[in-house]
């Protein structure tokens, strides 16, 4: 066993010689950032060795590491195995949830029409000539004879009715009655809705009494570990032993962590929490009931269950009121999630009469589409680039991503979230940071960087130096560095463009199959809304700039905030939005781009940027 | 710690010093006979010390025990610690459920009609023009739904499919979808009846699809350890720590090995069992789910609940399907519990039209009368002498107890269950030896022996040296102690007889108290049904000798068996009878018999012997 120490987060364990350091991180509680599931391609678990265990780089790092990073101690934590008693600097989290949290939804305008029920009685006193049981004698008073209680509620009944002289509270959930309280306690009743996403998972904790949201938290998925995309996520869970229960464990982890976030937020107990509402993608769904998603890797993509799942909150060790009940709204189909229920509910897609197209741009890529009524819907492998993989210095919407680029009087000028020197580029930036070098004349429509060795008369002066030969073809310096926060440059690669055009190209031929279906074109639209936090904050202008999205007037174009999120907070909110949700996937019509002979076609045709 | 050796059952185990050897048998998982939960009362946990902790007796023991007993080794359990390493020897158990599970019952002639459904479905594949989910695919093809499913069976459901070429079985139970199984198992369907009485178990396996008893099992209740009568142990459940999960342990535990004993004798798979239906009094319902039935115990004697509970046996740690369903038929009062229900059931009390009185007598009483279509009942405390507890030498119907009594030609006659010598009395023979006694003239009708002193001429010469004086007023020798299998004279004591007063005085006026209210006389009754292993067994003659029983002719009395076991039956093979079931609290007025004022005359005119 060898000795490791983490730092700043000043963490010490033991581990096995041998163990990489990704998983004695994680065996420490710590999150190293990555994105490919410790196979040593995205280069993004880096740390830095401080002291002991130095050693000769590994392939992986050779590739992904400069020489004045590796001689600065930078490693990679998933090739990099523990030999000697060492300490190891892990760099803080970069947590991208800050925009997911205030952005405003849909949830204020809701009239509270709680699901859960609280009723406070004061029961007659039991007598030889009113020898009605404990529990009868309640259910009598509540005029709800067929209510259905659990043993554990049950078996407490009659030392709380006398000990609280047969005045108590009952909460009621549907047709069960889940909790007896004593004394009159229907002023406390809370709700908490979760966005679970790939990515980011998100939780609000509401007043049920009045639909107001009274705190909101958040964290990374933590089965980032295993990968950034969902077939990573599938992968691990059906071929390691065990695989599943981990990520069940990580993310229920997560989910509880975030409630103990929120009841400190508001000094609310934790037996006062009664209902959580989960929106996520069916993926994502499968792993938080500890289902098994392995058939919805392959083809043809089939998911255990679409419905909705209602189970007690004890059975999955979430630490509300253990007899709570645990709702994730239904699915669609096994690549549009009831995240994308959320959005056709926050959005009112399923009672609108125009026609309008929804865009949901999280880790995965879903739209929806209203017209003449009738709603249909695909799913696009489109989005974790957009969330900072698959990008060589890409990272989530975090404190020192180049967030925003754009191109004014000849240069080109960034904008980096928070206080902070730049240490890669986020989805809004990475869109921005192509348009801008559109604008500039540095990319072709096709969507290659100019050769400024074949073409030096086309490179501006000032972007002589910035525009060179990288080791993977032709890349753009967005920040030297002397300015960034590692010391290297900070570069927009060949490669980076290729993964946005797929991405984005994937997204338009999505909409342009779903217009397609419906007999429309894109002039038809009256409204198109981008979704998700990444939709909230993409300039609408470089999203038509790069082809993103159809050529419509601005003002068509429409942010409508973490829509996914919002529809969860209004399920929690409101039974008659909960009904609703509940019958979404039946008005659905899902397209499976796969089985389209003319998708391919649509979408090569629309991987060239367009520079209008 | 310290090592005792029980034999012949050969367990050795090791105690702290100064442990009683009652718990240490219960540590080595043997059970010894006892009525009074340990208190050093009742004097029937003896067990004999053969090698080492030797001592003077402890007070109980000189009461309790005679000269030649403590002599030859014989100590009370309860009462002496271990303080040496030391051998004991502990009779073998003698149970008395033989009787129980021979007896013929109502469900043979009953059309299987069972609540849990089985088909077997061969689904279509999905393809990426059908990708319907699993769960939901499953679910339209049989047309349903709505029916839950359990986050276990969901999990297991996608790789089962696929294994199986998508044709399965299911198994519904109500709204539930409990099990999900390879291939075509419809013949394989299978539940369980229950009848828990304080005393005895048994557990009767059914064949659903058919209603035919396969296979009938019982044992001894283990509960028995803290108490024959359900007050001592409430008395444990509410004052000792952790005594109320020990009582649901041991009636659970003893549920388990008889479902083993089943499943063993008729070679069916556990997993085959998908349903229990249980009957028995409203204490042992709330031991089973592990509910406190405190306030059972004083007035007003209210139980936590009435209505049936029907929990899934994982939760109980049932070892049938771990998803079957566990229902416990609901209670009618505080001591009138589903057992009553299940006497109904199978005596169609429910639906005569003629005057009909039951008495079900196990360890408590329970008596309902049907007069003019209306249902009344009343329990009485009357059980424990008739299952030998509070009688000196009393014992449960075993083999060597003293079952019958006669006074032919003169003399007493004897006959004793088993090829064994006499060891002890059990309800039947009381009775009889009671009825025996009268006839002899040697009891008055009062329940006074006569006095041999003072009346030497009324005692016939066979009898002289039978009725003697003895530590506690006079008594009769059954058995001289030459034949008897402890050596000791087996007798009737003065306070036995007592005892029998008190218990048959119960019953005979709750009876008419029942008619009472109802407006009718003893001369109304059409029937007088006799339930339970004890009704069955007792001699009609002697019953009306004593008193017990109106003066009747005695073919208005009927013996039908244990009507309450067969009542768990019909409603475990016949969803119509279930039915039933649930609603029968509601048709049934409990009488209170404390709150009479007029019970106590009735019961006290009731007390005397009538020698017809």
């Amino acid at each position: 066993m060898l000795k490791v120490k983490f730092i700043p987060q000043n963490k010490l364990i033991e581990v096995e010689s041998g163990t990489n350091l990704l998983k004695a991180a994680d065996q420490a509680g710590l999150y190293v950032e990555g994105d490919c599931a410790g196979k040593g391609t995205c280069g993004k678990c880096r740390v830095k060795v401080i002291e002991g265990n130095r050693g000769d780089p590994t392939d992986a790092e050779k590739e992904q590491l400069s020489d004045s990073e590796l001689k600065a101690g930078w490693v990679l934590a998933c090739t990099r195995k523990v030999e000697q008693n060492c300490v190891v600097e892990v760099p803080l989290q970069r947590d991208a949830y800050t925009r997911k949290t205030t952005m405003p939804g849909g949830v204020e305008n809701l009239e509270a029409e709680p699901f859960v029920e609280k009723i406070a009685v004061k029961l007659d006193l039991p007598a030889l000539k009113d020898q009605v049981a404990d529990l009868e004698r309640l259910l009598i008073k509540l005029d709800r004879p067929n209510l259905t209680v659990n043993l554990r509620e049950l078996a407490g009944l009659p030392a709380l009715l006398r000990n609280n002289g047969f005045s108590v509270t009952v909460v009621i959930s549907g047709s069960r009655l889940i909790s007896i309280e004593p004394g009159d306690t229907t002023d406390q009743l809370y709700g908490i809705a979760f966005d679970i996403g790939t990515t980011t998972i998100v939780g609000s904790l509401l007043d049920l009494k009045t639909a107001a949201v009274l705190a909101v938290a958040a964290a990374t998925n933590p089965q980032n570990i295993y990968g950034a995309d969902v077939i990573s996520r599938i992968t691990h869970a059906s071929q390691v032993k065990g695989g599943l229960k981990q990520l069940q464990d990580k993310v229920i982890g997560s989910a509880n962590e975030i409630i103990r976030d929120l009841l400190r937020q508001t000094k609310i107990a934790r037996d006062h929490v009664y209902e959580i509402v989960i929106v996520g993608n069916t993926t994502m769904s499968h792993f938080f009931m500890g289902v098994d998603p392995a058939y919805l890797a392959p083809a043809p993509f089939i998911p255990a269950y679409s419905r909705a799942l209602d189970v007690e909150a004890s059975e999955l060790g979430l630490k509300i009121n253990p007899a709570g009940r645990v709702v994730f709204l239904p699915n669609i189909a096994g690549y549009i999630g009831s995240d994308t229920v959320g959005v056709i509910l926050a959005t009112n897609m399923d009672r609108r009469r125009d026609i309008c197209a929804a865009i949901d741009i999280g880790t995965n890529g879903e739209l929806v589409l209203v017209a003449n009524g009738k709603l249909t819907a695909c799913s696009t492998a489109a989005g974790p680039a957009f969330e900072g993989a698959q990008i060589k210095q890409g990272m989530r919407a975090a404190a020192g991503a180049i967030e925003a680029v754009s191109y004014v009087n000849g240069d080109i000028e960034l904008s980096i979230i928070g206080n902070t020197p730049a240490c890669g580029i986020c989805g809004s930036g990475l869109i921005d940071a192509a348009a801008a070098l559109l604008d500039a004349g540095l990319i072709e429509p096709s969507g290659r960087f100019i050769n400024p060795e074949e073409n030096p008369d086309e490179v501006p002066a000032c972007f002589k130096d910035r525009l060179r030969r990288g080791p993977g073809g032709f890349e753009f310096v967005l920040v030297p560095g002397a300015k960034s926060e590692t010391g290297d440059d900070l570069v927009l690669t060949q490669g980076d463009l290729r993964e946005l055009q797929l991405a984005k190209g994937a997204i338009y031929a999505g909409l342009m199959i779903l217009l397609k279906e419906a007999g429309i074109s894109e002039n038809d639209l009256d409204q198109v809304l981008l979704a998700g936090a990444f939709g909230n904050y993409v300039r609408k202008e470089s999203a038509l700039t790069i082809g993103l999205l159809p050529q419509l007037p601005p003002e068509k174009i429409i942010a409508v905030g973490n829509a996914a999120g919002d529809g969860s907070k209004m399920a929690l909110a409101s039974k008659a939005v909960r009904a609703r949700a509940l019958t979404t996937p039946e008005k659905v019509e899902h397209l499976e781009l796969s089985t389209r002979p003319d998708f391919q076609d649509i979408f090569v045709n629309a991987l060239p940027f367009r520079n209008n």
